[in-house]
């Protein structure tokens, strides 16, 4: 039995690609005015098509599914069907809850839903993330460093001699038991992303931000492949690409898997 | 417009009721043995016709409904009809994104479900409180000291003078400008709760952890109502109660609502 970083490694080599496509389907975004959850739906099969051959994993967001409530979970459980088992699945929903909570999450998206892996908050300790990581085959990033402008708010406090988010990465580490935990980093913060792997070296990183948010995809995929893997999950900047075609999708992907290929070849 | 927390303290004055009623409506829980979504969703009713008339808010868990994916939401919209207006509905999902994932989840709460207020993780900032906090109407209880036992992990380090969940509360007490902000903490830590209506004064505070998690009601309901209002949470304690009829679960209710009016008076 293969654990999840091990899994995780095996992809990237296999595909020779850091790239996680993002699959936040807002009808906002889409060039079709007024679009229903059919386009939507049309849309991201159009999206997976278009970018099979480049991401090692895709994440679908849940906000955006569950925006549109029960519909919208028929929707969710028909991509990961389109996706199958040869890509990577994360389930971006960042849950965090106490422990009899946490494992009717941990059975929605491991086993209802089949996702590989998932997204956590650590606000709760280790209750909330313990029954997502029992299975070594199934994994988590948690979030540690987030891109968002607030992000630092409490996650850059110092306390006990380090910030808020070196000391969730110290703590992360320490759950990693069975290779299956790695951590959120944004790339809007490559700094910060080296200061993690000091507390957290060999953990997996996910780090989003790239694109749409402008974080810097040389220092990050530099700073996050540094003693371990990294994942750079691209949303907007592909799946929204150019005209919105399939051609148009498939360039941006290749793209930018293309601009990681040479980053870590230099 | 009446913001949301005039109307939970009119809602709690005209009911002389604190109890809000969790829907953890656990399949390993109900008496019946392999219950399928329909037995769940007949017990969900009993639990409400059970309740209401003491129920100042029902609480459902997203956990529990999503569990069972598409048709676990389903279960939730018919749920949330079967409640109707008239009691006050808390989604409890502790959501917490960046601003344009955080919209997503604020449509899919206010908007599809129809929750009055939901509950948020304070991990990402502002950012991810937004989106919910905009419609003075709705509210939100965010995390600030939980109950389950690594709650104390990350929300009881000392960082800037004060402990995190300290810094949440001041922190969260800034964002009520519309009194729609409230804080979830555990009747596990009523010492805590004193300590957060130093630096929260007014805040309603969501008290979860009474029952079988042990909390004191007293200590809790007592510290909570001092400066602002408190609803206590229980879910285990009344949806499971005795042989889980209606008339047992009818009267766990009034007991509990029986208890907080004694202590309340004093």
């Amino acid at each position: 039995m293969k654990s999840f970083n091990s899994r995780l490694s095996h992809h990237i080599a296999a595909k020779h690609s850091w790239l996680c496509v993002g699959l936040d389907i807002n009808p906002e975004n889409l060039s079709k005015v007024n679009p229903t959850l059919d386009d939507l739906n049309i849309h991201t099969k159009k999206v997976i098509d278009a970018t099979r051959e480049f991401a090692t994993a895709y994440k679908p967001n849940l906000a955006f599914f569950e925006r549109w409530g029960s519909k919208g979970f028929s929707w969710l459980e028909e991509t990961m069907d389109y996706i199958g088992q040869e890509t990577l699945t994360i389930g971006d929903g960042k849950r965090g809850d106490i422990g009899h909570t946490a494992k009717q999450y941990a059975i929605s998206l491991f086993d209802h839903f089949g996702f590989d892996a998932v997204t956590l908050n650590p606000y709760m300790g280790r209750d909330a993330i313990d029954p997502f990581i029992q299975n070594p085959e199934k994994g988590v990033f948690i979030l540690c460093r987030t891109t968002n402008t607030s992000g630092g708010d409490l996650q850059n406090l110092e306390g006990n001699g380090k910030r808020i988010f070196e000391t969730v990465a110290e703590y992360c580490a320490s759950l990693n038991g069975n290779n299956n935990v790695g951590l959120v980093a944004g790339a809007t913060v490559p700094e910060e992303i080296k200061s993690i792997r000091k507390y957290a070296p060999g953990l997996p990183l996910l780090i989003p931000g790239i694109g749409s948010q402008g974080g810097d995809l040389e220092a990050s995929l530099t700073a996050g492949n540094t003693n371990g893997a990294a994942l750079i999950n691209v949303s907007r900047g592909i799946i929204f690409a150019g005209d919105q075609s399939e051609e148009a999708i498939h360039d941006a992907a290749k793209n930018y898997v293309e601009k990681m290929r040479m980053i870590i070849n230099k």
